[in-house]
């Protein structure tokens, strides 16, 4: 008999049943948006790849204008302008200088650039340097920003707008990424209809399997929808056996009748090893976790709140697992609006609304009767009491978590 | 001529010279994650849509319970079991009960439920039931979720994998969202040449094209290329004249060169209206902003991580103005991992790396000399200190923007 285990016991369990599956594929950098990186990223080249200047001016010998100031500038020879995008092959002989953009290159033998406030063209061939320059001034020299063999991302790192303009940046326009998960969606129960059906007394529509699927799109997942199964044991065992095949992952959102609830467990039992009957939190302590080789299957409470808050809490990280993904995700600190209370020997979790109020983040929980709705329409986030508290008062300090 | 704005200027600039485009499209629910509500939502129904129980249990009459106990049970005729998605049309009459699950429908003349923990079958067709019942306990009530005209998701939202869930239980499987913006890029320089190219000397990649892209596909806006425009102000007139003609808004990012910034801004006069001239944060000042009727033209600094911080903290703004989106970007809190001076009369823009530290979050500064590879890779967020602050100390205790 498997007992019912805390949250970090469920996630260590993650870590140690799970591996990460090292496949790869490469995608176009248009396409890499949301990807997870496969492997390290190193440069193949130097950025810039060729000296710069960081400021409009003029690049000259530092040593040139030593000693000069406002009052005794000095008198350099101005002998051209280097222009954007090409390269700087003018000849600067000493006590001379060379009109450079930001950005620009800097020619063979200058070894900083001053900055052009500090400057006066006197428009007769010579530039009067107000302020001595000093070697490596106002430069940025070649692989300042990169050089080959520098690890520019790191395997795991899910792929941010930024981390594309760096790719871009090196040339790297094709990236190794993880294959998005097929995780397979199934959702049980005989009083479950689909969205776009009326329901007739005693029926529900089914939230999960529409709910489930965004989250997983959103996480970056590819949601294999197999629809309602009602609560026979026979036909759930076919479809949960047909989704793995043919995914790396299953979730089933079980009815709310104890006989699904066993079903799900014993087909978890036939089709694997079942490692798990029960988190301690609430909701959502009805859950269960098998595998089947590398291949998860999750049963998932029926209620939409607690399939959901499960979700995020642990079948996420545990695709994050197989994925090798660089966990990303950190709590906002908020003000508790209200009090809330908890007193249930498990953690408890309950959906807020976070607004910002006297310039300070407020977190308003949503409260209800087991109203699915209501927990999660509009819903910012939530927030989680640990086991051994029994409540919070008012205002509060708590940690909310994005959604 | 037009002053530098400080940030809270600019977004009252946006507030007051831009409104909401008052567009309407319907997407199927598969397709409505992360748009944006056109309108509020409204239920039509009631969820439940009957009377339910909240327990697996019997359904009774409470009155045929008072005064019962362990010692002296309430006996009750057992006269059927609600079966979960049937409606309840057994007779029940007074002393008796019907077994009902966890979501059963709870048959006419019962008022409550009473879990099955408290009770007790007789195997002879009786119950006893060991702790009184009381009127409405454990039950969900038609319309306690929802009820006809109850407002589930407001103008705005952007929807999140809960609010889908929400919209299926009502049975809303389509979604009155805004059409995605249409927002073209144009990159702006002479040195630029596409990131599959190799560069010569002077040349460099262009990183903005990607990076703007890939920030506004996130976003949820639909990014149209326009290229690389070399540093010609008729052939860059030309360009952002057919990018308007096409797009809801533009941005343009522009070279280094001063000649490319003042083209810049004379095209957005032509075009348009040019509204503000520089922002005083560091890096990011060179930004202008223009209006072509509703339309904004944007110039975002040349260099990546200004262009990014820039668009960030002011475009992404301006177009969820255009669609009236809701914000939800709340920073997390962290503490500063080493000191960071500022000292330049403008706010100043920093990224940073997140990680966790005994139990922490710890924010590193990424300190670079104008490098904008190390500005962006692997960056996690970013962090602002004010105008009038000449830096932070190590431990301080900073909001980090994620991004």
């Amino acid at each position: 008999m498997l007992e019912v285990k805390t949250p970090e016991e469920v996630l260590r369990l993650i870590e140690t049943e799970f591996r990460t599956l090292e496949r790869t594929e490469n995608v176009r950098l248009e396409e890499a948006l949301g990807r997870v990186l496969a492997e390290d990223i190193r440069a193949a080249e130097y950025v810039p790849d060729f000296d710069r200047s960081a400021v409009d001016g003029y690049a000259l010998r530092a040593k040139d204008t030593f000693g000069c100031s406002d009052a005794v500038p000095a008198i350099l020879k101005l002998v051209g302008e280097v222009k954007m995008g090409e390269s700087a092959e003018i000849q600067v002989p000493e006590d001379a200088c060379v009109y450079v953009p930001t950005g620009g290159a800097i020619p063979p033998g200058c070894d900083c650039a001053v900055m052009i406030e500090y400057t006066e063209d006197y428009g007769d061939g010579t530039v009067g340097i107000l302020k001595p320059g000093a070697p490596g001034m106002n430069l940025i020299f070649r692989g300042d920003d990169v050089f080959p063999g520098k690890t520019i991302l790191k395997a795991g790192r899910v792929l941010a707008p930024q981390d594309i303009g760096a790719l871009a940046a090196v040339g790297i326009t094709e990236a190794p990424v993880r294959p998005r998960l097929r995780v397979g969606v199934i959702s049980t129960g005989d009083e479950l209809i689909p969205a776009d059906q009326a329901p007739g007394s005693g029926q529900m529509r089914d939230v999960n399997s529409p709910m489930l699927a965004a989250l997983l799109a959103d996480f970056g997942a590819e949601p294999v929808q197999y629809g309602i199964v009602a609560d026979d044991e026979a036909l759930l065992r076919e479809k949960a056996a047909a989704a793995l095949q043919s995914c790396d992952a299953v979730i089933l959102s079980g009815g709310s009748s104890a006989g699904v609830k066993d079903a799900a467990s014993r087909i978890i039992s036939d089709l694997g090893e079942l490692l798990l009957h029960g988190i301690a939190v609430k909701p959502g302590k009805p859950t269960i976790l098998g595998r089947a080789g590398n291949k998860p299957l999750i049963g998932l409470p029926g209620h939409p709140a607690a399939a959901f808050f499960v979700a995020k809490l642990f079948a996420l990280p545990l695709l994050a697992r197989l994925e090798g993904r660089e966990e990303r995700s950190y709590p906002v600190r908020a003000r508790l609006g209200e009090s809330l209370g908890a007193n249930h020997g498990r953690m408890q979790i309950n959906a807020c609304r976070l607004a910002t109020e006297n310039g300070e983040l407020a977190a308003a929980p949503i409260r209800s009767k087991s109203g699915l709705i209501a927990q999660l329409a509009g819903a910012d986030g939530y927030l989680m009491i640990g086991r051994d508290c029994e409540g919070l008062p008012e205002g509060a300090e708590v940690d909310v978590y994005w959604s």
